[in-house]
């Protein structure tokens, strides 16, 4: 059956917004299954493109090789808090550490440039990589340069690609009901700090982008949660409310959301008042959304608070068994559908 | 010391066409040492970034973790003889085969699309990234797609890595005095191919494309050669004059190149002479360099030509003491030097 997001036969914005839109064009294009060659992008006895989860996982003697690749294409390219180089590696280093993996081998980066970029602005950039990578624990080991004629790219995109061997990987995918979801901290800081910088008004705000590599803070919490933390996913495109979906969707459960335990920045609720747009449904660059069964659930809160990264970290929800797929808001006056943002245009916020 | 190609301080498309320019580029920003953190990229006891191969090389136990990357921005995006999709496919498996790892683990892929692109060209994409892995012997397992606005970019860009493991490591640089040079086919196929449905004559030729992944035909190099094949190199941006002088650069050996022995269709001299442009410095696609030892050749030789893709392999010089970092032309009639194509601006061949 085909989808109708999919009538005018072209692909749109929207099908770059992480929400469920993008999802079917993955679903129906990318790990369509029915014809030509059947598995293609399965992994056997690992997970690959079939899972779409943050990254893949193939065995390797008794350990897994975890890669994941990011493309990234922000507009600005430098933004309050960060800039498309630092983007690039947290987001590659974030999706390896959300599988479990937080010691990245190493990255890859690949990038196009428009004709006439200044060559200052890519020092600058390389620079914040390098910075980005320190901060990871990582390094940038081969790469790719491609120039485009003026007017053919708007500036420049990277995309970077990680490896990283882990003993144990963590799927999005391992909720059952009873288990505990947190948050590394507060939501919606990098989304409504690059929209803030667009909005016609010139939004004067101390907002800055979350942007960073947290390796080291879920490395922190593995380390004490263990085989209790069943389930990982940064909430970027689409914010917590793509991440909850599908979250809840993969591992068919429903899940209530907490409403006034989300931490959220002064700044954050104040640019999102102006824009009209719900904190929880724009990206994220330096958190993550971790599913705990309940007995490790203050342990893994007190090594997250104990990280300078983690310090806002909170439990926002738990999972049940009734409604699974869906992600309930309880607001504290009563009980809502959490819907993902598929109305909402952010191109280029990542 | 500023390389004066700088001089504006922008990028233009000369650091996109694979020659010097873009060696510059990448050792002055990208594997710029002397400031900063010191050794950024590098690889202890592997091949990094500063040693600017095809890919880089990480120990793993007692095997060698190849990864590469690379951004593809062909225009047209359809061609003869194929696509961006298997493009950017036997572009990652070739640069993976050129390290000595022939046997790709997995590869991934990141498009960046833009807003309007016809999804029927998305699933040909697709369906030829999948026929290309078939043949190829590897998948895609995971992935990313970005949707920029109408304008901001043409069309679409792909990214591909991959990942493999192998037991030896064959760098570009391992050349000496006597080693033999060997091509595994024609050259000039893939640019002039491109160049001809450029041309406002609208060429009428049978020249196609020879995008393909070659792992399998490099498998069987190996396995003849043996410890005697010390270098390969595919002659993808710049043609086989730039991967020559890449490799007699960083070998400190001069190659003696005998023109009249290197293997060029008549369809593509035919295009080449149109167009004015050397089918050398032209890319290929499809193809490979490599340099083995004298008592290897014969039979390296006799296995290339024994593979589908390897018929029209040819020795086509050899490797000598004097005039380091030069390729002379031996054209029968005398030598000359063999230049790279800086000024020929061919942007998006690749």
């Amino acid at each position: 059956m085909r989808n109708p997001r999919f009538v005018d036969d072209r692909i749109t914005l929207v099908h770059g917004a992480g929400g469920s839109a993008m999802r079917a064009l993955i679903e129906q294009v990318f790990a369509f299954q029915a014809t030509g060659a059947p598995g293609f992008g399965a992994v056997p006895g690992g997970i690959g493109l079939p899972e779409m989860d943050d990254g893949a996982a193939i065995p390797i003697g008794d350990r897994w090789l975890v890669i994941t690749t990011d493309a990234h294409v922000v507009q600005p390219i430098v933004f309050p808090g960060g800039d498309i180089g630092r983007l690039a590696v947290s987001g590659t280093v974030n999706d390896l550490a959300m599988m479990g993996a937080t010691e990245p081998l190493a990255l890859t980066c690949a990038a196009i440039l428009e004709d006439g970029f200044p060559r200052a602005d890519l020092e600058r950039i390389w620079a914040s990589i390098r910075i980005a990578c320190d901060e990871a624990g990582t390094t940038i080991v081969t790469g790719d340069t491609k120039v485009m004629r003026h007017g053919e790219l708007d500036r420049i995109a990277i995309t970077t690609t990680g490896v990283a061997l882990t003993s144990r990987v963590v799927p999005d995918r391992g909720l059952s009901p009873g288990d505990i979801v947190i948050v590394t901290g507060t939501m919606g800081d990098h989304g409504l700090a690059i929209l803030a910088t667009r909005a016609e008004l010139a939004l004067d705000t101390a907002l800055v982008s979350d942007v960073a590599p947290i390796n080291g803070l879920v490395r922190g919490a593995l380390a004490a949660g263990g085989s209790g933390i069943v389930a990982m996913k940064d909430p970027t495109r689409g914010g917590l409310a793509s991440a909850l979906h599908d979250m809840a969707d993969k591992s068919s459960v429903g899940i209530v959301l907490h409403e006034r335990a989300v931490p959220i920045r002064d700044e954050a609720r104040a640019v999102s008042e102006l824009l009209g747009i719900d904190p929880l449904v724009v990206a994220n660059e330096g958190k993550a959304v971790i599913g705990v069964r309940r007995e490790v659930a203050d342990a893994v809160l007190a090594a997250l608070r104990a990280h300078p990264l983690g310090r806002a970290a909170a439990i926002v929800g738990e999972c049940i068994a009734e409604r699974p797929g869906h992600v309930i808001v309880e607001t504290g006056f009563g009980r809502r559908l959490l819907v993902e943002a598929e109305g909402e245009l952010q191109p280029r916020i990542c």
